[in-house]
C-alpha cells in the first residue's frame, strides 16, 4: 500500500491483487469520475468522466450517422398499457420499472412544511419511466410505416433510462444511466440481420479501435437474451480480474415488436407486411469497462483516443522569472500540438507541488507527461514520462511536436496489446469438468468449453460455478466434442467466464 | 389557401394571417419537426427536427465550454424531502411535479395479462422527476466546496427535465423537454453577478447570431423571477403574431441555495462563507422561437447556420443518361462545397416530380435550391432559389462555389433584418392608457411603457390585456414619466406584451 498525495485520497489505497472490487470503486470516486447521489442507486457523473463519455458520444454518433442513422428524441414516459404490449418485453423489464403515479405535490396537511403526492392528482394510467424503448418507439414507427418507400427506417437515440436495481455499482450498474438506443425498422429479414450484425461490427470496432478493449462477438444464448428479441449479438471483453463485460449488445427483434404494435407496410409488390426490426445499445457501462481494463494500482489509465487531456505539462521552478521563462519556451510547442488535435494541459498553478501534479495527473490517466525545469531549460529538453509503462525519457525540445503524436499512437496500441495477451493468457480451452472448474473458480479466467446447447445444461453450471455462457462466438470453429458437463454432443466451444 | 403537394399534407395549408397558430402547428408537423406521443403532453421529436436541435446543442456547447464551463450528470431523480429544501423553489414548482411512487410492476390480479405498480415496492420516500435540478446539484455541491480554491464551480447539464402542464403546444410547452441547465457556484456576490450576465450576453449572441432572431435583453420584474431566484434576466424575441417569447433565462441565486443546503467555503482569509449562485438555460422552445421568426405560408424557413442540410440540388431529367450527366456535372460543386462545410442534397429519388421536390424542400426551408435540366447542362448554368425571398437566378456552373457561400451569409443576414424590421415596425412607444390597449389588443405589439414599479399594476394590467411584462430592458433609458395606468411615476420603459 502507499499513501496517496492527493487531498481526496488522504488514506491508503488499495491495490487491485488486495481487492480488485474495491479498487474499482475508490478509483472511480478519486479519478473524479463519478459517485453516488442522493438518490438511491443513481450516480453522479462528474466533468472529468462526462467528459470521457462525451468523447465515446461523439465517436460513436459519427460512427452511427456513417452507417446511415439520424438522432431523434422520443418521451421519457411509456403509458403502461403500451409497455404491456409486447408481452415478453414487458415480463422482463415490469421488475424494474419506476412508475410514476401523480403529476402534483401539495403541502402535507400532517407534516407542516411538507410536501406530499397530491391525492387529486392521480394518474388514470400510470406511466413508466423507460427502462428501455421498443414501446414508446414502436408505437409511434405505426404512424410513420406506410409503404415500403418509408423503409429503412435507421433512428438512434441519446437518452437516459431507468431500471431499478437493488446491488448497484458506479457505471457498472446504476438505476438510471445514459445510453444509446439504436430502433430500426426493416421490409426484410434479411436486411434486419444484417444491421443486427453491422451494428455489433460498429460496436466491436469502437471497444477495439478506442477503448483498446479487444472484444469477443457472439451470440448470447436464449436464456440471455433481450426480453423481446429473436437473436441477441454481444461483445464481451475480459476485466483485469478476469471477469468478462458485456459492452454492447445487438438485438434482431424479428417481427415482435411489429406484430405486437401492428406496424405493417405495403411491399413493393403490394402485399401487407409485418416490419421486421433491430435495436441496439451501450450505455455508460463502457465507462465501467474502460477504467477497468487498463488501469493500475496508482489510477486511472486512459487510451489517447479517449482522454479528455493527452498531455499534462508540469513546469518545475522556482520563481515567478523561472515559470514565465518555461511557459514561452513550450509555447511553441502548446500551439503545435493544438493543431494536431492534442490536448495539453499546462498545470501551473501555485498551490501544488511538482510531486503532487504528478501523482494527480497519473490518478487521472493523462497519458503523456512532460516535467520541464532549470536544467532543461538550460539543455533545451523536457523529460516525457508515460503513463501505461511509467518509462520516462528526455527529449529535445525541437523533437517534441513529432515525438508526441507518435507516442500517443504506441500508447494506443500498447494498451490494446497489453489487453489482449492478459486476457489470451487468461483463456483456456477445457475438456474436463475439473479443469473447467479450475479455470472459472481458480484461474479467474474464460473458459472455452462445449456445451450440449440445453437451457437445463447452462443453468446447472451458472448454480455450481457462477459461470455463464458469454457467447457462442460469431468465428465458432466447427469442432465437435463433449459437453465439459453432461458429456453429451456439441458442435463447437462456447465462452463460460464469471461476468460482471 | 393552397392544396399541397406534399403527401403529408394533403389538405389545405392555413395561412398566418388565417390562424397562426393552427399554422404553427401543422408547420411543426408537416416539416417532419416532431409530434405529439401517446404520453399527453409528451413529444416526439422527428430526425429533421432533431437535427436542429443538435446544431443548436453544438453551438451552444461550445460557447459554454470557450466561457469556461464543464458538462456533467446529474440524476434525473430528486428525493421529495431534498426538493423541499430550497422552500420558494419548492413552491413554485410543487403544482408541476411528476411522482415516482413505485420501483417495481407487477401482474395485476384483476386484470388478467395486465400489469399494476407493485404495491410492495412503494418506495418510503417519493421521488420527483427533476422540473429543474437546483435541489439535486447543490446537495451534490456541498461535498464538492469546501475553499475558495474549488470556486468558482462552473458546470453544465444537458438533459430532460419533466414539468406537468395542463395545455401543452409542440416546443412551446411540452410537460418533458430538452433543454441545458448551467449551474455555478461562486465565491463573491460581484463574480456571481458577473457570471449571471455573461451568460445572458452568450443566450443574445446565439440568439441573434445563429437564429437571426433579434431580442430584447433585460431584466424579470419580481413577479416573473424564476422560483428561488433573486434575480432573473431573460432574452425576448418578437414572434411574427406579434407576441413575445422567452427564448432563455439566466438567474442570479444570490445564496438560497447555498443557505437551503448549507453550502459554505473558506475564504482566502480563513472565514467560513455561503457561496454564491446562478443557473442558467434554454430548451426545445427555441425550436419554437425559431420556426415562428422566420417561416411563411409555404413552410418552414430555416437561418443557414442552424439549416441540416443548406443545399438541395434537384436533377430535372427524363433517362437515366441526363440524370447521371447532370450528376456527373455536380459533383465537383459537391465535393467543393463539402469542404466547405456547406452540406448538400442532391435528391435523385426517382420515385418524386421536380415540382414535389421543389414543394417539399421549400416546406422544409432548405436555404438555397438548384434545379439543374437539360439546357442548364447545355449552358453550363443552374437555377439557383433562394427559400427566403423565393428569388431565382441562373448562375454559370463555374461560379457557384463561390456564389454559394455569399449567398447563405446574406441570407442569414436578410433573415435576421428581416425580424428585427418586423419587431421594429410592431414596437411602439405609448403614453397613454388608450394607446397601451391598442397597441397590446389590436396592433399586436411590443408596447414600451412606463409602470410604477408595483405588482398591483403589473397584476391589474396582466387582468386587464393579458400583457404582462415582458422585461426591463438592460438597456433602458432613464426618462421620467407616468405610468401608463395608474400616472404615478416612473423612471423608464419597460415592455409589456402578449407572450408565449
Amino acid at each position: 500500500m502507499q499513501l496517496s498525495l492527493h487531498p481526496q485520497m488522504a488514506f491508503k489505497r488499495i491495490k487491485r491483487s488486495e481487492n480488485y472490487s474495491e479498487w474499482y470503486n475508490n478509483l472511480v470516486k478519486d479519478a473524479d469520475l463519478a459517485e453516488h447521489s442522493a438518490v438511491k442507486g443513481c450516480m453522479v457523473i462528474k466533468p472529468y468522466g462526462y467528459a470521457i463519455w462525451e468523447k465515446m458520444q461523439a465517436i460513436l454518433d459519427k460512427k452511427f450517422k456513417d452507417t446511415g442513422h439520424s438522432n431523434a428524441y422520443f418521451p421519457l414516459f411509456v403509458p403502461k398499457s403500451l409497455f404491456e404490449k409486447e408481452e415478453k418485453n414487458a415480463e422482463g423489464f415490469a421488475k424494474e420499472c419506476a412508475v410514476v403515479t401523480h403529476y402534483r405535490l401539495t403541502n402535507d396537511p400532517n407534516k407542516p412544511g411538507s410536501l406530499m403526492a397530491d391525492p387529486n392528482s392521480k394518474l388514470e394510467e400510470e406511466l413508466v419511466v423507460r427502462p428501455t424503448s421498443e414501446a414508446i418507439i414502436w408505437n409511434t414507427y405505426k404512424n410513420w410505416i406506410n409503404s415500403y418507400r418509408d423503409l429503412p427506417l435507421l433512428i438512434n437515440q441519446w437518452a437516459n433510462v431507468v431500471r431499478w436495481e437493488m446491488r448497484t455499482r458506479l457505471f457498472l450498474r446504476t438505476a438510471e444511466f445514459l445510453w444509446q438506443e439504436g430502433h430500426t425498422a426493416h421490409a426484410t429479414k434479411e436486411e434486419a440481420w444484417e444491421e443486427t450484425n453491422q451494428m455489433l461490427a460498429v460496436y466491436a470496432d469502437f471497444a477495439e479501435t478506442y477503448m483498446a478493449v479487444p472484444v469477443i462477438q457472439g451470440t448470447k444464448t436464449p436464456s440471455e437474451r433481450f426480453a423481446g428479441a429473436d437473436e441477441t449479438l454481444c461483445i464481451e471483453g475480459m476485466m483485469q480480474d478476469g471477469k468478462a463485460l458485456q459492452m454492447g449488445t445487438s438485438h434482431f427483434l424479428g417481427q415482435n415488436f411489429a406484430k405486437a404494435f401492428d406496424v405493417k407496410f405495403q411491399s413493393k409488390e403490394g402485399k401487407l407486411e409485418h416490419v421486421w426490426a433491430t435495436s441496439w445499445g451501450v450505455s455508460t457501462r463502457l465507462m465501467g469497462a474502460l477504467i477497468m481494463s487498463h488501469s493500475d494500482d496508482e489510477g486511472l489509465v486512459l487510451p489517447p483516443a479517449l482522454a479528455p487531456i493527452h498531455l499534462v505539462i508540469v513546469p518545475i521552478y522556482k520563481s515567478e522569472d523561472d515559470l514565465a521563462a518555461i511557459h514561452e519556451k513550450i509555447k511553441p510547442l502548446m500551439d503545435e500540438l493544438k493543431k494536431q488535435d492534442i490536448t495539453v494541459k499546462f498545470d501551473d498553478r501555485d498551490s501544488y507541488k511538482p510531486g503532487y501534479k504528478f501523482a494527480e495527473w497519473e490518478l487521472k490517466g493523462v497519458p503523456l507527461r512532460l516535467a520541464i525545469g532549470p536544467r532543461d531549460l538550460a539543455n533545451d529538453t523536457a523529460e516525457m514520462a508515460r503513463r501505461d509503462t511509467k518509462e520516462k525519457e528526455t527529449v529535445a525540445m525541437s523533437e517534441l511536436a513529432t515525438v508526441i503524436p507518435g507516442k500517443l499512437d504506441e500508447i494506443q496500441k500498447a494498451l490494446f496489446d497489453k489487453a489482449a495477451k492478459m486476457r489470451d493468457d487468461n483463456s483456456y480451452h477445457v475438456k474436463t469438468w475439473d479443469e473447467f472448474v479450475d479455470v472459472v473458480e481458480n484461474k479467474n479466467g474464460f473458459a472455452w468449453a462445449h456445451w450440449d446447447g440445453t437451457d437445463e445444461t447452462e443453468e446447472k453450471i451458472k448454480k455450481m460455478t457462477k459461470a455463464t455462457i458469454r457467447c457462442i462466438p460469431l468465428d465458432q470453429t466447427k469442432e465437435t466434442g463433449t459437453c465439459v458437463l453432461t458429456g453429451k454432443p456439441s458442435a463447437g466451444r462456447v465462452l463460460f467466464a464469471k461476468a460482471y
